[in-house]
């Protein structure tokens, strides 16, 4: 006979619910708990089948995600926390890169993987509002990243203007008056480039600072080695900032690279902040200033309203959910000597 | 009526493999070939279905790839590599991080999703051979990482022991001579952090150099601030060095910033050779000399092997597929100036 939750629960003498939270791993047991929740498992030979209770309610227990690229590290880090997010429901997550190609997008966000999959989260770089128009999909999708979809899906975003602006005050107070921007693609939809880039503009302008197109730096990628371009394109051009606000932490590390070969230092010569915070700002010669959006957050989120879409209650969607953000001063900021 | 593959190819005037491979979004496709195939899918409204593709043979596409740490790099990359490569063979995947503990990885080899998945790859940091010994399921499974478990199922490893021999003689070629080894962990089965322990101590023993314990390093966990910890223990003890081998570079990155923190310039003072070759670190202050195991033939090597067992062939397992590695040379062991 199959062994239940019912069975090992009897047998350690604990609730049910105490058993579901050591079978799925979650934090906040005491080593003692788990330990005699565990003996109980072993000794009964319990073996938890997530999809049979999923298949009960007529779904999978699978939910998709897709993002542009695992390996830029915000977005490994932004997967783990939503798989976490969703082992906490007990579902399982299917994970798809589309190297923020707008085609790729596309596929995913129309039936991809339907009779898989009971829901879809989708962090796009490239998809236009239109490619989503005509989704015949009926699979509950959420968005993540802030923009103006006006359609009935959920997204998730932090303030990317209020965000820049807390970046670009914070480069003011510590004295710095030419800050340029590195991370503006012409040919990219990518609306928090755009958007960080707004927040740049309005923080210099209330600051009653000139605003110097010059130190608008276009990037060719998101990466360390765009970065590392940007930022020697930009002092080829013989422009000398003193302070660097990038689009995210990749860009930050390869301009810091280029400065540091460049023997400009940082952040004496120059202050550098990123955004994303991701475990790498920490460490280097230099530690990273950065913008830390609650990517925990962002996946409690991302997944509490795909679980709402799920429990068939009629639901209009189309909400913008917000996650907080931070800004966690590092030694790439520290004041002048 | 349902837009097929051969309908686009003949709309576009060029075979099905190609349009296959532009739908698939393979590279080495020609930006022309590629605007001309989407062309004739945009005419068409053409929607590829995977999922239909499969079930015909009775599959659902679907593989499991469950890795320690998505959080760590090495293995946000490895799984990227995975996604590609089963991509390639229109197989979609099932991600899960295990956090290295023994239960969840018992888990996830007993049954993990049967009825969805149709094969497993694993890289188990904890699991014992005798863990899957009662293996009831009979999906396939392929194991990543070098280890003697003496069961049917294929793993997928690189050789530890050479490889941390070539980085130990590397910086003895440097003249290098007292070599720490940081990344030991007595209450791990990590068998690769001891296999590179064996080979750090072979190659040592090659060279004629007496073996100095002290100077193997144990970590609490294999991350960036596990590696300044020992990195500050190992200093604090009044040890030093002229250079170090770690166990990944997550390790070394963190024994670097110690080292710059207490003024000890790398690599003049002290050498610093890491394991994994993740892209942060190309970057840095000091970019790093690594050992890179190749990410992709591992990838290419897992899924072809799940490909097999799932072709139906009879298949006893219980290979071991060895990916190639190299010594990529840095400035973190440039010659002493």
């Amino acid at each position: 006979m199959r062994v239940s939750l019912k069975d090992v629960a009897e047998r350690a003498g604990v609730s049910i619910k105490t058993v579901s939270n050591v079978v799925n791993n979650y934090p906040h047991i005491t080593p003692a708990m788990r330990a005699r929740v565990q003996e109980a498992i072993d000794e009964l030979g319990y073996r938890p089948n997530l999809t049979a209770r999923h298949l009960r309610k007529g779904r999978t227990g699978i939910i998709a995600l897709a993002v542009p690229e695992l390996g830029n590290p915000y977005f490994a880090e932004l997967a783990g926390a939503v798989i976490d997010a969703a082992a906490e429901h007990e579902f399982t997550v299917l994970l798809d890169h589309t190297r923020g190609d707008r085609q790729q997008e596309l596929l995913v966000s129309q039936g991809f993987r339907a009779r898989v999959i009971d829901g879809l989260i989708l962090s796009p770089l490239e998809l236009e509002p239109e490619d989503l128009q005509g989704r015949a999909d009926d699979v509950p999708l959420v968005l993540l990243g802030e923009r103006e979809y006006g359609l009935p899906f959920d997204h998730i975003a932090i303030d990317n203007v209020a965000a820049a602006r807390t970046a670009v005050r914070h480069l003011l107070d510590r004295g710095r008056t030419r800050i340029a921007y590195l991370g503006t693609r012409t040919d990219s939809a990518n609306r928090p480039a755009h958007l960080r880039l707004d927040g740049w503009r309005a923080e210099l302008a209330a600051a009653g600072l000139p605003v110097d197109e010059e130190l608008i730096v276009p990037v060719g990628g998101w990466d360390r080695d765009d970065g590392a371009r940007a930022m020697a394109n930009l002092l080829d051009a013989g422009l000398r900032p003193d302070a660097v606000f990038a689009f995210n932490d990749l860009i930050a590390i390869g301009a810091m690279r280029v400065l540091h070969e460049r023997g400009l230092r940082v952040p004496w010569d120059i202050a550098v902040v990123g955004f994303d915070d991701i475990a790498e700002s920490r460490f280097g010669a230099v530690s990273l200033t950065t913008i830390a959006p609650d990517k925990q957050a962002i996946a409690r989120l991302a997944v509490a309203s795909l679980l709402r879409s799920l429990s068939g209650r009629q639901d209009p969607g189309g909400r913008e959910l917000t996650a907080e953000f931070r800004l966690v001063e590092r030694e790439s900021t520290l004041g002048r000597r």
